[in-house]
This record gives C-alpha cells, structure tokens and sequence, in this order.
C-alpha cells in the first residue's frame, strides 16, 4: 500500500518538534511538502503559498495544519475542494461555530477530517478510562500548571484574541479528561485572570460537575517555576487513580503502573492513517466547547501585566 | 384532543408578560402550575418547591423553564426523569456542554426537548429566509441598540457571570441571522465593552463571515436611549431587505411588504404543541455557539462603570 502523502502547513515549534518525526516514524504516512510564510524544512518541497504548493503538487494527498487555529478555516475550505484530507492540530479552530460547516464538507467531499487531541494519545489515557468504566467516582481534580515562558517562547499569537491563553495547555488536560471519565461534565464556575496587557488569561480555576453531579475541580496556571505539574486525580471507590506527566504516567493508590513515553503524536498519525484509509471523519469538539463555556461563563480578573 | 398541561417555572417578567398570555391563547396547551421562589401567579397551583409541584401534580406533562439559565440544567434533569416535555426559555442554558447531554436524555426518555428562539418566531423571519433563499448576498448587518434600564429593570442576574450581558437581547439577532441567511456564520474578530464594575458586556462590534465570505457586522449595545433600534439589513443583488422592530415589520427597497403583530411567544407554543404530539425536539445551539465564540475570541475593554 503506498503511503499517504502529507503537506505540514504552518512550520512552527509544535510542528519541528513533533509532526516531522512523528511522521517520519509512522508507517503509512509519508511528509512531501511544507508551507510557511518564512520558514522551510530541509528534504521536502517548501512553499510560501499554500495555493501554489496545491497547485505545484497535485500527489499531496492530506494537508496537516499547525498554524495558529486563526488561520485555519481557509486553508481547510481549499484543501477539501482539492480532494485533500486535513489534520487539525488543537485547538481545532479559533472558533466552534466554523467546524461544523468542515465537517460537512469533508463529508460531501469524501475526505477524512481529523481534530487532533495529542494529549488524548498519551500512554495513560486508554488504562485510565478503562479503570474508570466501572467505578464510583467521588471527584476529580486537575491540575495543569507550567510557565509560559519556557514553554511558548516568543509565541506572541498565544495572547492574542484567539490564542487562548492559558487554555492552550489547559484544553490538553480537558482533553484527557472528557476521554477517561464515564460522564460528560459541564462548568458551574470560573475564575479567570487576565494580565492587565494581554488578551487572553494566564490562569484559570474551573468548577465542573459530571451528570451525576460528580465535582471535578480544574486550576490551570502559567506562572509556575520550577517543577512543572500536568496532573489529573480521580478519587473512586475502588482507589485513587493519578495521571501525571501530562499523560504519560498512570498510577493507582500510588503504585506506577503506566511508565510510558512520549508516543502522543506518533498516535496521532497511526489514528489518521486508520481514518484516512476509509475517508472517515474524527472531530470531537468537547474540549474546546468547554474553553469557550469558561470564556462565557468565568468571571474576569485583571493581575499583574505579563511582560 | 386533550391540551398539554404546562408548568413554568421562574415567574418573573417574561413568563408574565409574554408565556402566560401566549399559553392562554393556544390551543392545545394549558397552564397548570407555577413553580417560583417569591411569586404566584393567579388562577393556577403556584408552588415554591419544583421536586414538590412534580410530586403534588403528577398530570403535569411539561415544565417551561423561564428561570436565570444557571439554574436550569438541574430542573431539565429532573423533568426528563418524572417523564415530562422540558421547553427553556433562551438562551437555553449558561454552558453549551450542558445541552448535548439533555438532547439525549430526552431522546432516551422519549419525550420533547424545545430550545427556543422567540425572535424567530417574528412575522418578518420566514418570509425574510425566503426571500433570501435565491439571492446572492453582499453584506449583513446587524444593529441592536437599547436601554437596558427600560427592558431589564433590578435584573441583577444578566450583569452576572452567565448573564451574558448585551448578548442577552443580543442573541435575539443572531437567532435571527442564523435563520434567514443561507450559509452558516463564524466569527472573525470582536470587541466587547465590559462596565468596569460588571461581569458581562453592555456593547459588543461582531465581524463574522459566512462561508462563502460574505460579511456579517453586528452592533450590539445596551446603552441606546430614545429611539430603540432591532434591524437586520441585508444587501442582495435582487434588493435591500430590512427587517426592524426585532422581527416583526419586514421591508424590500424601502416597501414595507409585512407589518406583524408581536406573534412571538404563540408561536412558540404552537410549535411546541406540534413537537410534543410526537415527542420530537427541536435544539438549535448556532445561536448560543456564536456568543461563546464571542466571549472566547472577543478583545475585552473596560469602559464607565454601570450604575
């Protein structure tokens, strides 16, 4: 079988750091182009425009978008009227309203569209549902805290309206755990905290509660020095189920039993191989629908400017 | 054929100025009951307590919730389980997450769940959807400006977190929007002006686009006094439509071509009472999906504190 012929838009650090070898290590996909305004990447066909690349290279067979979620719509529009597939690295778009026209389209055009959760990859997160599926669970805490500093280096677009601020890592941990709770969860408060200079927060405490009416209680912060803290905790009957390393690691009552690696975007591209070889569409929009309740619901708070 | 007995619940100014007289005058339906914390409304069993108004009057077949939408999932929730029709006020709740849930357990419990838009039900709306059907759009815009102190007097609950601020008359127009033209819209960009002393905004600017690109600007703003302004105006290659008065007067080219009454709040009822006879619902979250979007990609001000 040949494999699928993918074109990288947008050549930033998410896309370097993890698209490239990610794909390159992943059977049935194959990297043949990137498109960026003022970067390239060395061994494929780099382009300026993404209308010329779909021109200059008809074999492309998928384009696979890592540009800010802003600038998204029109390169999916086009893509699907070329007969491509699209991946959308998260969050999916800058807005909930213009997925559902894509997913459509993608339908009507017999191509697969795929919302990416990397996070949702991680090694943890299939046990984790799996031992979450028959327990009585009391409540569960996240706890999502990095700095920004090291982790989104001169990546102004982030504080930026659309960017999301803090809810760029935040929705990671949404994402993990609308994938292993048995419920969906719907937010009854929030607390946001904008720096005075910027337009997005730099930290969020989010309430939410299950159908059942289970807490599950969320603290999202950029701020944080020194060791850095991607956890989620979930108190059951059974015992207490703790995922740490964003995902990577999974222990219950404190024993490891999950050490895993960084296999989060190699997932992703065996996932899209599978729902590309069926032209079938995967596009969960939970996590973002639940930033934007948070943006609609949360009370606002103006702290110190972030320079 | 026996009338749907109705039950509402929050008796506060739009259940008494608009869905007592609308359920009085149609057919079909019945009010029965009433459920709120400091209020009665004569001639019918008033009760302070919901679980006991289920309890006490088990020939209730619908509750319509006209309560703030913080507080309405957990009645939903409840209705469904005792078997009853849910018919919410809009916006239908303060979170997106919270709808799909109760989508489906209406399903489940085979009963109606109506998220309801009054505005669409305006005079103007389906003769201005297709007269729109065929024609090649231009621009939109959307001007929606009037004095919160008139319309919303002691409402503390709208300049609260999930009060949605100017988006509550707001959404009025996008319900509107959303139903008349013929591509779905998005969000591009939006300015909010939030009172330095308030949690929701008292003006909003919109920019959307439709699919094809078209534009869609709105103004919203709660601070118009003497005149109060609710127009729609489209530019179309085959003419100009306006819709003003919210919904209710629909003019082309400047000819007044409908002059309605204020029909809203019956034809709600009268839709209702169709859906129920087949336990159909009837949830469109576009317009709702379209203020969350604003929240999340709105550039916040602060301007005169509101007093």
């Amino acid at each position: 079988m040949t494999s699928i012929r993918i074109a990288l838009v947008g050549v930033g650090k998410i896309a370097r750091d993890q698209h490239v070898p990610a794909i390159a290590g992943q059977e049935g996909v194959e990297l043949v182009a990137a498109c960026s305004r003022n970067a390239t990447l060395e061994g494929v066909a780099s382009f300026t425009d993404f209308d010329e690349m779909l021109r200059a290279m008809p074999e492309i067979d998928a384009v696979s978008l890592c540009t800010p979620p802003t600038a998204r719509l029109d390169y999916a529009l086009k893509a699907f009227a070329a007969g491509k597939h699209v991946i959308l690295e998260k969050p999916p778009a800058a807005t909930l309203a213009e997925i559902e026209p894509l997913v459509r389209l993608a339908a009507e055009a017999k191509r697969t569209l795929f919302a990416t959760w990397h996070s949702r990859f991680a090694d943890a997160v299939a046990p984790a549902r799996d031992w979450l599926a028959n327990a009585r669970i009391e409540r569960a805490t996240v706890t999502w805290k990095e700095d920004v500093r090291h982790w989104h280096p001169g990546q102004d677009w982030i504080w930026e309206p659309g960017g999301l601020g803090v809810f760029d890592p935040g929705i990671n941990a949404l994402s993990i755990v609308t994938a292993i709770l048995p419920r969906p969860i719907h937010l009854k408060a929030a607390d946001l905290e904008f720096p005075s200079n910027r337009a997005t927060p730099i930290a969020a405490r989010l309430s939410f509660a299950d159908l059942a009416g289970v807490p599950v209680e969320a603290e999202f912060d950029w701020r944080q020095t020194g060791p850095q803290t991607w956890d989620v905790d979930v108190v059951a009957d059974k015992g207490h189920l703790k995922i740490s390393k964003g995902g990577a690691v999974l222990s219950i009552d404190g024993r490891t039993v999950v050490e895993g690696r960084d296999n989060e975007y190699p997932g992703i591209y065996r996932r899209f191989a599978e729902l590309a070889r069926d032209n079938r569409s995967d596009v969960d929009l939970t996590p973002l629908t639940l930033v934007a309740d948070a943006f609609m619901l949360g009370r606002r708070a103006s702290v110190e400017a972030f320079v």
